[in-house]
């Protein structure tokens, strides 16, 4: 395999990711609006998406193999290989979140609504952003972008918070709609992992820039 | 470098990604103790460890993208490095899990308990079996024992869902004990989110072991 060829497939990995990103972030943002809605046929093609999901998966992975197999690769490369290997693991994920969230939604169809909906479509919406510019941020080498995904994050997290504090404020005053509450909360629950996936791909993209390993720079 | 080097790199490589497994297998056992005991010293060496837990992930990391630069590795040993990469982050967050248990403890101390706690510790056991045994197929290059693995999460995922149920039971009963069998509900679901990682782990382990990807079989 000659350089160019090598760079070709190198290029077709990238486009890939790219795809199978959009795959996850189109699940997510059609279970949320799925919930919002109480929407069966969304929830049912969310359940339907996981197939495509997974098989986009192997396929980048197995030409992540076949890249990483040619003569050596150089250092750049090859870290840019390993972070797509990653990055495609935890794309995955976020499609398995969606489902998560599509069959929490059926379940949750005969259920009496506790009335705390209002920030959920908004996490959503964060967070698919989060991973979108992910995604942008390793495919212009763009580190700077990938940092705004890790600060993100905070919001994310308080936003689940909020809810979190919502949903138990309505348990405590109305025990008829609990299980409501808890599945609304389950559901942001699923969203910051959402974003929790962001980070880490963030963080994937900023080891490849950098060439250096940020991940755990506030714990030290 | 060699070909004796090589594989005693790749010795290496193993050997701390069992290490690394420990401490993580370690840091679920000390949050699920310090849980059953309510015990703040175990939760603040839980929270400790992760430095330690990072830092093997980081090494890891970096002795499989050593290897990878190597001249043409063989496919099978291709494949375990990647295995392993993928491995790594998989226990980095069984850590990340044990964090998230020792924080909730220590946020629990003072409330009122509900009376839900039974199978926390057990589940944890299971979770951490999984973990140990995900990690002794991949030493042993054991495919059946990935496979026990996979069939073990159902359990875990059954205990969760008991767990939930119990804990909803509890809400609606006594509301004073809301955020108590809340708090005890999560816990839960980070264990089963360990069982997960474990089964994540398997999955990588059969995909090595078979050079097949076996993954989403279920789906298709």
């Amino acid at each position: 395999m000659t350089r160019t060829r090598f760079h070709q497939s190198l290029q077709e990995l990238k486009e890939r990711l790219l795809a199978m990103g959009g795959l996850a972030e189109q699940a997510i943002e059609r279970s949320a609006r799925a919930f919002s809605q109480n929407d069966r046929e969304l929830c049912n093609l969310v359940l339907r998406s996981e197939t495509a999901i997974n098989q986009a998966e192997r396929q980048i992975d197995e030409l992540a193999l076949d890249l990483l197999a040619m003569q050596q690769p150089m250092a750049v490369d090859l870290r840019f290989i390993v972070s797509c290997i990653k990055i495609n693991a935890d794309l995955e994920r976020v499609g398995d979140q969606a489902v998560n969230i599509a069959q929490r939604v059926l379940d949750m169809e005969a259920l009496q609504p506790s009335g705390i909906l209002a920030d959920v479509p908004r996490m959503a919406g964060l967070a698919i952003a989060m991973v979108n510019d992910a995604l942008q941020a390793l495919v212009s080498g763009d580190a700077a972008l990938a940092q705004t995904v890790l600060e993100r994050d905070d919001h994310v997290d308080r936003m689940n918070r909020a809810i979190l504090d919502a949903a138990l404020g309505s348990m405590r005053e109305s025990p008829a709609t609990i299980q409501h509450a808890l599945d609304v909360m389950l559901v942001a629950r699923n969203l910051e992992r959402v974003a929790d996936h962001a980070t880490n791909i963030a963080e994937d993209v900023i080891f490849w820039v950098r060439g250096a390993d940020v991940r755990h720079h506030a714990a030290e």
